[in-house]
């Protein structure tokens, strides 16, 4: 299937220049040559020309590989990157205008990944360099282990593995090494890097269009990093599979690739190729540590995932393997502000990951079985009474309440209030602390949580999860307190929940309250008093709710003409629990028939 | 069109967990909480239990938006980060468990992106917490612009310019503020940061088959991190228009989002969905700087360009303005040890971008007119002779070159030589200084790179200028320094194209001449001699070529059988022309009719 690739981007002839002209709007550290745009080079903003003190270390090539080779520049790692068009060889006018602005004079250390234009284009421009006078070294890495070695020169594709060895030569370099040495550790580390590609779909270059060879269930094994057809073209294997497959490729006994066998040490590379979410690269890394070790015998001794050398948009990962060693681990270790360089991998790893355990809740002990209390003091019968008025009272409402919320909702407020009032009754006379009035707050929050369920449930619960915060300090509660309770309470479900007066929701019943209840006791008045007008304005308020559009909760969806004249269920049963239970507590305390 | 998204990935339903192992094994500074795997939390491995003395930072979400949220956890930024399922907010549990873990006395802010189900299940863990005793704040951040100003709270998405509070309130937290303070600058933070997001693609959910709503050539706008459609439908159009766009919404005077105005200061992160290859990014970011800058008027004190909070696989990005002052500067640019936080964007950005000039090549001066020499010197006569016999030599040749390469090549090699060779008699009569031996050396390297091309074009290159940078000291070259020089030549070709001896290519004429070229004067043998001797041996080596593989080159796709007889043309070239040379000399100097 043919297909053009969608991109962000403007004129495809552009997306080199303009990549760069990005990197540098977004990283003050990095600067790029005059010349640009025919030359496209990027470099450290604080290397002074031609008096760096330290071996320059430069790499680049083709584009399409982002963030390699430019977003490596930086302290500790690269001293300059050269950028040639997509998939295509930087000319050696601009490898040399790079080495001419970096190099100082403990001279310059070329990295090129062995590709033939790239091996040419910067062999001269390094032999061009010498004639000038600049002492210069080059190292080329091939850490492809996807083909059987080859019979010539051509086989082994520079892939992921060269950043490892960026890293490795910029820190030696930055440690003030001579040129001699830093070249020698590049190419040691070139020689311990084995680097293997899995792809999910091919990349699609700018501008042109791209063949799917691949189509919707198949996956390819053993790609290059420029859309170039992998080695085989197998079913989509999940990924611990491709994994497994691929670190058996890259240890095969038959190749020889790396010298490493049970017992060494190594670092692993789990590389996107351009359009993978890191998701999965984690998800890779997982299966490929423990892999490692105990199917090989390998120690891994750090682990890089991440988006660092890519062929475009390609949905893929390579994995990379280095023989690591004390030296090694230093130069990777070594700290870089390489703005694309991983951090967080440094430093040792433990031997396994022992996980946190849970700190338990200070207020739920197991072994504290609840009990109601066998003879209630004063304040709990009170408590009873209002709760279980108001629990009878929101099983009466139950069918009026569904009825308005199926007009306004979806129809289920009368029978989930119902399932919280009754499991509360049965709760309350089982496990209540009656006596306890905080305690008995807290219980009812845990029994809506338990059975209500919902967006309801979950408020309900924040309410008296708040009110039993406020209470919790005192064993006998004074009105003042409950009234702080309720306003905490009230605060806690508008901050959560997001609404306000005039939402249309249960705090059009509650706020009115709580505040009317506030005002009263301030001005005096008998705490009885004060809550009976306390619950008329919860009532006026819910019955305020029909002239109301809805701004929270499901009834937002409803054209407004569908909701006048109906009330907010949510409201209406707020305000009858509350109602209810300020007559009880007045039939209690002030005496009455019931 | 209905697709089932390709995955690197194993079970579903394990994405989130398996991803959260990948975590920990690549950052040592992870850990995750035991209760794993129903409960989700990576925490600071080096924060103790009950023990931390500055203000613990927490959020967390749905998963789906990787590397937010648990990339984010490090010192200076998370200490702990809570994930539910894909796209599903965490419970209760698991976020109160977070909270009992790194909770010190100095309290814990809850930072959480504007979605129903988190602020309800975060306000519930964080009331919980309280009336456990813990102090607690939480700040909402819905920082969405895309849509007009909702009626009431379900409006206003959590996006990415969640990670910038969640790096102001980290890094507030690590300086040791209390949690008021840290809390009032979170809030601040969240109340001047606006983003919009474009996608080019759908996200597809793991193990799920998703609708491909935008077709190949749709994109889509303001669009949230959960896969729901986006505000408008559009036409792909190129990045810039989108940009200017998504930077008009933003500030749009209408909605009036941000306090931003002309002469603010502002940050701006250009952000990944997922899919996004980097280079796209930094496209977008070379855009908006200058956008917000010059149309705008609002000064860019900081770029952020990476893929931070993404909606799984979605190709897209999305633009997170930040107004931003000294205090949010200083909170910004803090150290933090998060492995996900982009790092190298610290710092003042210079005020605009000097390109550094390209460095002139010390050898190529423009006022510097090269000349033949008006009367030449002896070894000029014998350089003269030398290099119009070997030109002639090619010259001859090129029909039978032509011939030899269509059977094993491309059959262009003795057009190649003959344009290299014509010119090369041009040139050397107008401007070859022909009594400096090196400088004439160079000269030809330079014609070759002019009129030659292709590959062989920079390999002959590569080997005059290994010449040039191995005589350049000597004005008169002796014949152990030709010897020398031919020996650098051969070796830097070796080197750079990556052949050998028996590779059938150019250097198996040319390694034996060099070989026997210094074994001969080494014994003491007469130069010309020893000369006439090496181009034998030169002649032996192209003439081998006949039984020889290809390992390197074009002919190394060609059948062995299809190669037998025919010798490799680059190798009979290079010995024609060193023996016409050698021919020559001889006849030069002891005398010839010729």
């Amino acid at each position: 299937m043919a297909f053009q690739g969608k991109k962000l981007i403007n004129n495809p002839d552009d997306v080199v220049t303009e990549f760069i002209e990005g990197l540098v709007e977004t990283y003050p550290g990095l600067q790029y040559l005059d010349g640009f745009p025919q030359i496209k080079v990027v470099l450290r903003a604080d290397v002074e020309r031609g008096a760096y003190d330290k071996v320059a270390v430069i790499s680049g090539g083709g584009s399409g590989h982002e963030p390699a080779h430019a977003g490596f520049v930086g302290p500790g790692m690269l001293t300059a990157a050269v950028s040639g068009d997509v998939f295509a060889s930087p000319p050696v006018d601009s490898i040399l205008a790079a080495i001419r602005a970096v190099t100082g004079p403990m001279g310059c250390l070329l990295i090129v990944k062995n590709y033939t234009g790239d091996r040419l284009n910067f062999g001269l421009a390094a032999e061009q360099a010498k004639s000038e006078g600049y002492k210069m070294e080059m190292v080329i890495v091939g850490d492809d282990c996807a083909l059987p070695p080859p019979r010539g020169i051509a086989g082994r594709r520079g892939l992921a593995g060269t950043v490892l060895v960026h890293k490795v030569a910029g820190a030696a370099a930055d440690a003030g090494l001579s040129l001699a040495d830093v070249a020698a550790e590049a190419k040691h580390a070139s020689e311990v890097v084995g680097t293997m590609g899995v792809a999910l779909s091919v990349c699609a270059l700018p501008g042109q269009v791209s063949s799917d060879r691949l189509g919707p269930k198949k996956m390819e094994l053993g790609l290059g990093i420029h859309g170039e057809p992998g080695v085989a073209v197998v079913e989509l294997q999940p990924v611990d599979v491709v994994v497994e497959h691929v670190l058996k490729q890259i240890l095969s006994q038959e190749t020889q690739y790396l010298p490493i066998t049970r017992g060494s040490n190594a670092v692993l590379l789990i590389n996107g190729l351009g359009a993978t979410p890191i998701m999965e690269l984690m998800i890779a890394a997982r299966k490929a540590v423990p892999e490692l070790q105990l199917e090989y015998g390998i120690a891994v001794d750090r682990v890089y995932t991440g988006t660092l050398m890519t062929s475009l948009d390609m949905a893929g990962l390579s994995i990379t393997i280095m023989k690591s060693d004390e030296n090694i681990l230093k130069r990777l270790d070594a700290p870089t502000k390489a703005p694309a360089w991983p951090v967080g991998s440094e430093g040792n790893r433990p031997p396994a990951k022992f996980p946190v355990p849970v700190p338990p809740s200070p207020s739920m002990k197991d072994d504290e079985i609840l009990a109601q209390p066998q003879e209630l003091c004063k304040q709990g019968c009170i408590l009873e009474a209002a709760i279980e008025a108001s629990a009878i009272e929101i099983i009466n409402l139950k069918d009026s309440l569904n009825e308005w919320d199926s007009k306004v909702g979806d129809g289920d407020c009368g029978t989930t209030m119902y399932r919280g009032a009754t499991t509360i009754l049965e709760d309350m006379k089982k496990r209540y602390p009656m006596n306890d009035a905080a305690g008995t707050i807290n219980e009812i929050g845990a029994t809506i949580r338990r059975v209500m369920g919902g967006t309801s449930g979950i408020l309900y619960d924040i309410l008296f999860k708040a009110a039993y915060a406020s209470l919790k300090q005192s064993r006998t509660v004074t009105a003042n307190e409950w009234a702080d309770a309720l306003e905490a309470s009230v605060a806690a479900v508008s901050k959560y929940g997001g609404a306000s007066v005039g939402y249309r929701t249960m705090l059009d019943a509650l706020i009115p309250a709580s505040t009317v209840l506030k005002q009263r006791l301030k001005a005096g008045e008998d705490p009885v008093t004060a809550f009976i007008a306390s619950s008329e304005a919860a009532s006026a308020g819910a019955e305020s709710t029909k002239q109301m559009q809805a701004k929270a909760g499901r009834s937002s969806y409803i054209a407004p003409d569908l909701l006048a004249s109906i009330p907010d269920p949510g409201a209406m049963a707020a305000a009858a629990w509350y109602r209810a239970a300020a007559l009880a507590v007045k039939n209690k305390l002030h005496g009455s028939k019931s």
